[in-house]
């Protein structure tokens, strides 16, 4: 039986498991990327591994979400990042450089490598027919340490494009397309696999376009094979060395198969406020629209402006519409100004902006109160642009551009029978992405060679190993459904400590009890009690972290929630279940005791462990497979990721 | 006996006074200026004046502040004064477009124009032989609805320019010699009027960057003198026409004078955290430089960012120093792009950033903590970058392009002497500024023929002829020394309701009593009664407009600090003076009363008024000049302005 391109590439990264669906499989991570707002932990938890410098071929630490610096806690935090990058070996790019899918793109992205990425949108590069995946910080650090990526090997689906698109539909109404027909839950536990002439008939930035914005669709990854347009692309970035030749077998099985033909596409929008709210452009034209944004990993490209800035040439924006044109790096910005473009787009009335991630995220240029914003973005979430209850529609440049000129919703295609010498722009590469690289500090540049810590960047604890006796205080009980809001809430006054975990940990459980985080810190030791599903919501790792930062030992609880209890786990925190007649048992503090030795039992597999609450003894359970049970007896992820380099004769730095 | 310029042009708009220091002048204003921060406060008091259109020759409304739009508010406010410019009649300058001084030289100043500004820069085009001011946003109201503005006559100071400035030396380093010299406090009651041949070699730009930072010696405006320089550079701007010879006599007598040696000078450099804390570059040569920005009303021109363009032309910023450009106004981003060089400085390893105040007022680029800034600003003030404790340095454009390139602060002499090939960039204007004005929206091609309010924009409230009969609550009793910051106190949260005079009301005296704000609005009328020296501290306008919209009538208090007296007959609160017995005899909810026709002794000059508390009479003194009883019979300046307006035919709108 042939293989599909994913398989190919997972198979030749394997190292635990088998490429079935649904087992849990273990890959080797060639390179990641991360930036700015998950970058911080990921190297304070590489720095607590103790590891002298990345074990993975490449890493690259991007500056992309805060570069307007608003705060000193910004610009600090680019400061620690240009320095760990220079400790431990990564490739930094400055702020104002741009943004990390489309600097990476430019630099680093290869076909049939493997990609892990601290941001959702990482999947970008496997429009060059690179396996990139999004995942959380703790994972990109032990990738970094050397270890491998778990995860649950997912369906493969095969997107087979047919035909040719039509003028003025371009590769982001591909996407829309397919968000239009699948939802955003469409894609989960999957990775779509783009084929056929369709595909073919796309260059690699078109297919970075789609890549991109399959994160909107729940997919794990997109990729597209590779052929003459990837190393076209690679050629005009001048890397034509790294082209490899990868395509599915022509026997492939999928689990699955889309058809879609391009050439029956038209100009789509995607409606506020989800990304698969599409409908065709004419179906909502008329509507005025007061802010137009060109710009972001989806549509920030040189390819993606240029469009734009043709349109735009000798002619005048709307009046009654702002336009910002945010390229996504400067290597864009810079080769548009080279040729001409930046001057002519601000001619035409566009506010030109530093390469950021910007309004994307809702920094920066938040729309007015009842007001619409079109953007060509990937993302409109309510809420997302800054203002609560905002209008902000998604499409093509082509569409963003016609709306600037017009003020209003408009196709392309009715702008120009409107104007009668507006010409369709095509897709048009430069003949070579020529931009300088000034901003990009490889690792054997590098300026630093030890970590700068402003005041607001504190150090990661990481844990020994698992103690033999545990015992102390039931320091909080609390009911049930207990979400990750209550033990770490995420208001803007909080979220700005994330580097900062002694200075979080503070405000940990502060919701149930503002005085758990003094008492905890000062007992050094201890348990939690919960209800039924415990630590549901959101899956920030922080909710783990800052316990085991106040020395809490293990949880027991009527359930756990499963992202919670898998991070329980990473941070070296027991996570016990109890049954009701336990939990009643149980009074705030009161002292308890795992009468086991729970180092040997977490190890050799036992399942029932025996807890004495006031001299009685109930029975609680831990359900852990093999690589949980030896993360937790390492004391955490991180513990166990260094023990793994130790072994594997990485060096250790003293600590 | 002969004229200065200053009273040259002071002579041509005078409308009441005498041209003698220390005498109460009225001037007929030209133009107006309006920035985005004080600017929404203008147009909705010119709201309230009921006027329909702009009195001056020419307003114009620039967002340059808040031209990141971190907060829908911002937007709604550019929404908005897009709207009041449409409406009254003004010329309107988009976020993006540029800072109001710089696209204002460019488009509107004129010579032996008087300019007034709600932003303390107003001064620049003096470099133009515009008398410019800046002034308070009632200050700009008023002249807007046609009223003379009323100033002290200032003395007027020589300062006559000797030789030329040998090379690397600039017009900064002129400013940066007076600062040194005379300190900040060297220009209060001054007007500085550069004459001599060093004056001369200046062009326009280069006046305009001393006249620009001479606010920071506190003086009241500095001008020079028109000639072949200026002319000039208003034909490159496209507005020779405009040109008109202005110099003072010969024989103009002047009260004070002094001598700058152009020749003499060399790079400057001013030291934390004070802009007259000025020394020679060499003297913190080696300093080692985090963050170098070059823009700002100071030199954000064409003409000073070209410099920098030539300097880094082919070299590569310091990877240990961010370096960011952002210029003035769009027009000088669209010509330097349009002739390579912001290519040119992207390729270096510049940051280039739309035109903006931004960093210059702590918005964006923030200093990272501990870290040491360069900036071509006009101001250093300790923590005016955003972080308390910063290290801002001011200089030239060229001293900062040499400090981006060396990582550390350098005499760009020096490091020529290092480099071996880099050349003094001198001066070059443009042979025409030939930006495209799109973003600069005149008055007949408004967008708005309403105002359009967010919902942070209120009405502002405007009061009617003072009562007769003032009587009512003692609504509150404070102590001695209650400043504006105990009124209307000015932290962030507070702040951004500038636009929201209800709202904004919430907080008045909340930090002496927090019910005050609900009791005034319920008691519809009433009295505050204070001990001494009551309002000091800020300048700020709402102290006094924020009772008013609460309702209180009078404030009865042992002394008034200056300013909050001016303030209180501005906005229609009658201040009176009483003796400790009277402050005695006066418990806060008694009934007071003040016996006479109020109206009528106020206008008749009266200066002892009887107030009844508790049925015994007492003493309380109004101490006011005839101009002061006027506004305050009138209800308050904008009341009063919009009764000058309808007797000279200007035609209020219906309300």
């Amino acid at each position: 039986m042939g293989q599909t391109l994913t398989e190919k590439i997972l198979e030749d990264h394997l190292i635990e498991g088998e490429l079935e669906t649904g087992e849990e499989i273990g890959i080797e991570i060639d390179q990641v990327l991360t930036q700015d707002t998950t970058g911080t932990m990921v190297w304070l938890q590489f720095e607590a591994m103790g590891l002298d410098e990345v074990q993975t071929e490449l890493a690259a630490q991007y500056c992309d979400h805060q570069t307007y610096q608003f705060d000193f806690k910004n610009t600090d935090d680019h400061r620690f990042l240009r320095s760990a990058a220079g400790t431990f070996g990564a490739h930094f790019s400055r702020p104002g450089n741009g943004i990390c899918h489309n600097v990476h793109r430019e630099n680093f992205a290869a076909p049939g490598k493997t990609l892990l990425g601290s941001d959702s949108h990482t999947p970008t590069p496997g429009g060059m027919g690179e396996l990139a995946i999004g995942a959380g910080g703790i994972d990109i650090t032990v990738a970094m340490g050397g270890a491998p990526y778990y995860i649950e090997m997912p369906e493969i689906v095969e997107v087979r494009l047919e035909g040719e698109l039509p003028e003025w539909a371009t590769a982001k109404d591909v996407i829309l397309e397919m968000l239009r027909r699948l939802s955003v839950k469409g894609g989960v536990g999957k990775i779509l696999e783009y084929t056929g002439p369709g595909a073919e008939s796309l260059t690699a930035p078109e297919r970075m376009t789609i890549t991109n914005m399959g994160t909107e669709l729940g997919a794990t990854t997109s990729i597209f094979g590779t052929d003459e347009q990837t190393k076209d692309y690679l050629e005009r970035v001048d890397r034509g060395e790294e082209y490899v030749e990868l395509q599915p077998d022509d026997d492939a099985e999928y689990d699955d198969q889309i058809v879609v033909d391009l050439s029956d596409l038209e100009p789509l929008i995607a409606e506020p406020s989800m990304p698969d709210k599409v409908v065709p452009v004419r179906e909502v034209a008329g509507q005025s629209v007061e802010q137009v944004i060109v710009g972001s990993c989806t549509n920030g490209g040189y390819e993606d402006i240029l469009p734009v800035a043709k349109m735009l040439e000798g002619r005048e924006t709307s009046m009654e519409t702002e336009t910002i044109v945010a390229p996504g790096s400067k290597q864009a910005s810079e080769m548009l100004a080279r040729k001409g473009w930046v001057a002519e787009m601000m001619a035409a009335g566009v506010n030109f902006s530093e390469a950021t991630c910007g309004a994307c995220i809702g920094i920066g240029h938040v729309p007015a109160s009842d007001s619409v914003s079109l953007r060509t973005f990937n993302r409109n979430f309510e809420g997302r642009s800054g203002i609560e209850d905002d209008n902000v529609y998604l499409c093509s440049p082509e569409v963003a551009a016609a709306a600037a000129l017009k003020g209003e919703i408009v196709d392309p295609r009715d702008l120009a029978d409107e104007l009668g010498d507006l010409e369709a722009p095509g897709v048009e590469l430069p003949e070579k992405y020529d931009g300088s690289k000034t901003d990009l500090i490889a690792p054997d540049e590098a300026v630093d060679d030890e970590l700068i810590k402003g005041p607001n960047i504190g150090d990661v604890p990481i844990r020994g190993q698992l103690d033999a006796d545990i015992a102390g205080e039931a320091l909080l009980k609390m009911g049930d459904n207990i979400t990750t809001d209550h033990i770490i809430p995420a208001t803007q006054d909080i979220l700005m400590y994330r580097s900062n975990v002694p200075k979080l940990s503070e405000f940990t459980l502060s919701r149930v009890d503002d005085t758990f985080a003094d008492r905890a810190l000062e007992a050094d030791g201890g348990f939690l009690v919960a209800g039924e599903n415990y630590g549901q919501g959101s899956s920030r790792e922080h909710a783990a972290l800052c316990p085991m930062y106040l020395g809490i030992e293990a949880v027991l609880a009527q359930s756990f929630a499963r992202i919670h209890r898998a991070n329980l786990f990473n941070f070296g925190i027991v996570p016990l279940t109890i049954d009701e007649d336990t939990y009643d048992a149980i009074d705030q503090g009161d002292d308890l005791e795992i009468v086991d030795d729970v180092y040997q039992a977490v190890t050799s597999g036992q399942e029932e462990f025996t807890v004495r609450v006031n001299g009685d003894e109930y029975t609680a359970t831990l359900d852990a497979s093999e690589r949980e049970r030896d993360i937790l007896a390492a004391g955490g992820k991180l513990a166990w990721t260094r023990a793994q380099a130790e072994d594997s004769g990485a060096a250790p730095a003293d600590d």
